[in-house]
C-alpha cells in the first residue's frame, strides 16, 4: 500500500488479531462452544457494558480501580464488564426464574480489566466459561474441573496440571487465628500474589503464637497429591478446614471417575484473584505460560446478592493465554490456506465470474482477480500468494 | 429459582441474547463467516474501543453525539466503536502496509451507537461485514453486492430486494446546481431519511431554478430497473452524475454474471448515513423489516486520511436485523435441542458420570444429573425439559 506519515495509534492494553490469530481464535472458540453444549450447557451474549453498581455487586468493591467506566445519558456509571460471571448472575437473577434448576450456561466473549499490560495479558481480553447455576456438592464442581480438562483437550493443549485449592480451608484457619480482618486481608493478597517473604512478613508483624505462624507459612507449601491431604489433615483441627479438606476428597474421587485425576494437584495456596469464591477453586498451569490460563470455582454466595439465593460453580478460560501456549508449544491450530486463484485476460471477466461461481459450490476457497491480466503476472501473483491452484481465463 | 425483591437493571439500549437467540446467532454468523472466507475473504478482530481521534478521522466529526466516550489514564477520549469499517482502515494502515493489494478482510462483531432504541436498533449491536481494499472499478463493487446476496441467502433469507444507488450522482447534481453547502447538506439530510415534504420545503426556500428544482425533486422517485436507468440519463447532463449512471450499468452487468440480477433495484436517492461513500452504495430490505438489515458501498477517500490513499468498498450486515428478519418470515434456524439426560439412583454417580462420557463420546448433547433422585423423578425432570433419551442408572 501507499502510505505517508500518519500513523494511526491503537490504544494502551488492546490488540489487533490479524488473519492468521483471528482464525486461530475462531477455531478454538468454535470447538469449546461445541464442547460445552455437548455437556448441555447454552450460551447466553450480554452486553459488553453494565451498570456500575451490577459489578461490585456481583464482584465487590475491589474490583473498581480496574474497571472501565463511562456515563449513560443520565449520568448513571457504565462499566465495560471485567468478568462474565457477574453478568451471568445478573441474567439468571432476572431472566431465568422460572426455569429448573440447576442452570448449565456457557459463553464467548471479551472481558475488560485496566492492568499493566504484558504477553497475555491484555486491558481487553477474550474469555471462554462456564457457570453452572443452582448446584451444590462435589457432583457439581467435578463436572466443571472434567469439562475444563476436557476443554484444554479439545483446544490441542495435552501438558497441564490443575492446581485445586479450597478457601474454606484457609477461612477457617483464618477464623480459628484471632487475626484481625485487616491482617487476614493481608494474608490473602500475598497468598494470590504468592508472596512468601511477604507473607512472612505479615505474620511476623501480626499476634499470632509461632505455632499458628508455623501453619499459616506452610499452606503455600501443602501442594500434591493425596499424601498431602493426608498432612493437611494433620495439620488443622478446626471444622471449617477439615470440612474444606473432605469436600476436595469427594471432588477428587469424582475426578478420577471421569478419567481425570492425572491432570490434578492439590493446591491449598490457591486462593484466587475475585472475593466471591467460596469453596473450590482451581487454577490450570502449562509449560511456558507465567499465569493460569483458566481459573475458576465455587461461589455460593454471589447469587444472593442479586435476590435469588443459590449456590454456584464455574470456570473462565483466557482465549489468548489458549492461543499463546499452543503457539510455545509448537501446537499447530490449523489454519487454512486459500485454494483457487481465478485470474483473466482482459474482456474475460464474466467468464471468470462464472468458474469462480463453480468453484465456491464446492466449498473451496476460491479468489478472482479484480482486474484483467496477463497469464505470467498471474502465475506470479497466485505462487507469491500461495494459491493451491490458478485458473487462468484467456 | 428463588427471589427476593431485588432486580438488576440493564442499561439502556442493551439486551440479553438468551440460549435460543444466542445459539441462531452463533450458527448464522458460523454460516457467514465461512462464505466469506470461501470468497477469499480473512478475519481480523479488533479493540472494542478507539482513540476518539481514530473514529473522526474516518467517519467525520458528526458521529460524534452517537458515540460511548471515556478516557484512559492518560485523558485521552476513548469511544465504542460505532462501525467497524474506521477500525478496518487502520489496521490496513498500520498493520497491512507490506501486503499486496487487493485486501480482502471480514468481521462479526458488536458496535455501538447511542440511538433510540427499538427493535432491531439498539445501542449495541452485532455486525458481519467485509471490506475490499485497494481496487478501484466496477468488478470489485460487483463482487460486493454479490457477496451480500449470496450472505442473505446463506442466513436463510430468500425474500429481499437490493436497492442499489450512485451517490456522485446527486453529488454531481449538487456541484452543478450552485446550491450553498449548506443547503446541501440540508438536501442530504433529507434524502436520508426519506423526507419527501422536507426536501420540498428546502428547495422552496433555496435560489434553485424551478427547473433544477424538479430535478431534485425526482431523484428519490428514481428507482426501478434498467429503465429507470435510461430515464435518469435524461434527467442530467453534468458529467459527474452521468459517469455515475455509467458505473451503475457496469455493476450491473457483472451482477447478471453472478446470477444475483434478480435482487437488485436501482435506487438514485440512497445516499447512506456516513458521509465516507463517493460511488456506488446499496441498502437491503426484506418485507417486515422497518429498516435495511445489510447495507455498505465504496469509500474511495477514507484510506487517505489513515496515510495509505486506496480506493475501497464494503458492506455490514445487521445480525439481529437479520434474526428478526427470519423469525417474522417463519423462517426457522434449526436450534438442535438437549438429546440425553442421564440420571441415577443414590449411589451411582461414578457409572453415570461412566455413561456421560461414552454419549458426548459420540457428539451427542449430554446432561447429568447432579443429584441421585428415583426413576419417577428422572422420567419426570426428562419429559418437562424435552430431552429425546433418558438413561437412568439403577
Amino acid at each position: 500500500m501507499n502510505r505517508n506519515n500518519y500513523v494511526p495509534q491503537i490504544p494502551y492494553g488492546t490488540r489487533d488479531l490479524l488473519p492468521r490469530e483471528a482464525k486461530q481464535k475462531r477455531i478454538v472458540e468454535g470447538a469449546l462452544a461445541e464442547l460445552f453444549s455437548r455437556w448441555g450447557y447454552d450460551e447466553v451474549v450480554t452486553p459488553t457494558f453494565e451498570y456500575m453498581e451490577t459489578i461490585t455487586l456481583g464482584t465487590g468493591n475491589a474490583i473498581q480501580e480496574h474497571v472501565f467506566k463511562f456515563f449513560d445519558k443520565n449520568n448513571r456509571t457504565l462499566a465495560l464488564r471485567p468478568d462474565m460471571t457477574t453478568p451471568i448472575a445478573r441474567v439468571a437473577a432476572t431472566r431465568f426464574k422460572e426455569r429448573p434448576l440447576p442452570l448449565r450456561l456457557f459463553y464467548l466473549t471479551n472481558v475488560f480489566r485496566h492492568e499493566q499490560a504484558q504477553a497475555g495479558r491484555q486491558c481487553e481480553f477474550y474469555q471462554a466459561g462456564i457457570e453452572l447455576l443452582g448446584a451444590p456438592g462435589p457432583a457439581a464442581d467435578a463436572e466443571i474441573i472434567a469439562l475444563a480438562v476436557e476443554a484444554m483437550l479439545e483446544a490441542g493443549l495435552t501438558n497441564f496440571q490443575i492446581g485445586l485449592g479450597q478457601v474454606a480451608f484457609i477461612n477457617g484457619l483464618m477464623a480459628e487465628s484471632g487475626l484481625t480482618q485487616r491482617d487476614q486481608q493481608k494474608v490473602k493478597y500475598t497468598m494470590v500474589t504468592r508472596d512468601l517473604v511477604g507473607l512472612g512478613e505479615v505474620l511476623a508483624q501480626s499476634d499470632l503464637s509461632q505455632s499458628a505462624r508455623e501453619i499459616f507459612q506452610q499452606v503455600p507449601l501443602l501442594h500434591g497429591r493425596e499424601d498431602m491431604l493426608r498432612a493437611a489433615y494433620r495439620l488443622v483441627t478446626n471444622e471449617q478446614s477439615r470440612a474444606a479438606l473432605d469436600n476436595l476428597a469427594d471432588i477428587h474421587k469424582l475426578l478420577t471417575g471421569y478419567g481425570v485425576e492425572r491432570y490434578v494437584n492439590f493446591d491449598l495456596g490457591i486462593i484466587r484473584d475475585f472475593d466471591y469464591y467460596t469453596g473450590m477453586v482451581f487454577e490450570v498451569y502449562t509449560p511456558g505460560l507465567g499465569f493460569p490460563l483458566c481459573g475458576g470455582g465455587r461461589y455460593d454466595t454471589m447469587l444472593a446478592s442479586f435476590g435469588v439465593p443459590n449456590p454456584a460453580t464455574g470456570f473462565a478460560l483466557g482465549i489468548e493465554r489458549m492461543l499463546l501456549a499452543l503457539e510455545r508449544q509448537g501446537i499447530d491450530v490449523s489454519v487454512r490456506g486459500k485454494d483457487v486463484y481465478i485470474a483473466w485476460a482482459e474482456g474475460n471477466l464474466a467468464e471468470a465470474i462464472e468458474a469462480a461461481k463453480e468453484y465456491r459450490k464446492t466449498g473451496r476457497r476460491t479468489e478472482l482477480a479484480l482486474a484483467g491480466c496477463s497469464k505470467t503476472a498471474a502465475e506470479k501473483t497466485a505462487n507469491e500468494q500461495g494459491y493451491e491452484e490458478l485458473i487462468y481465463i484467456e
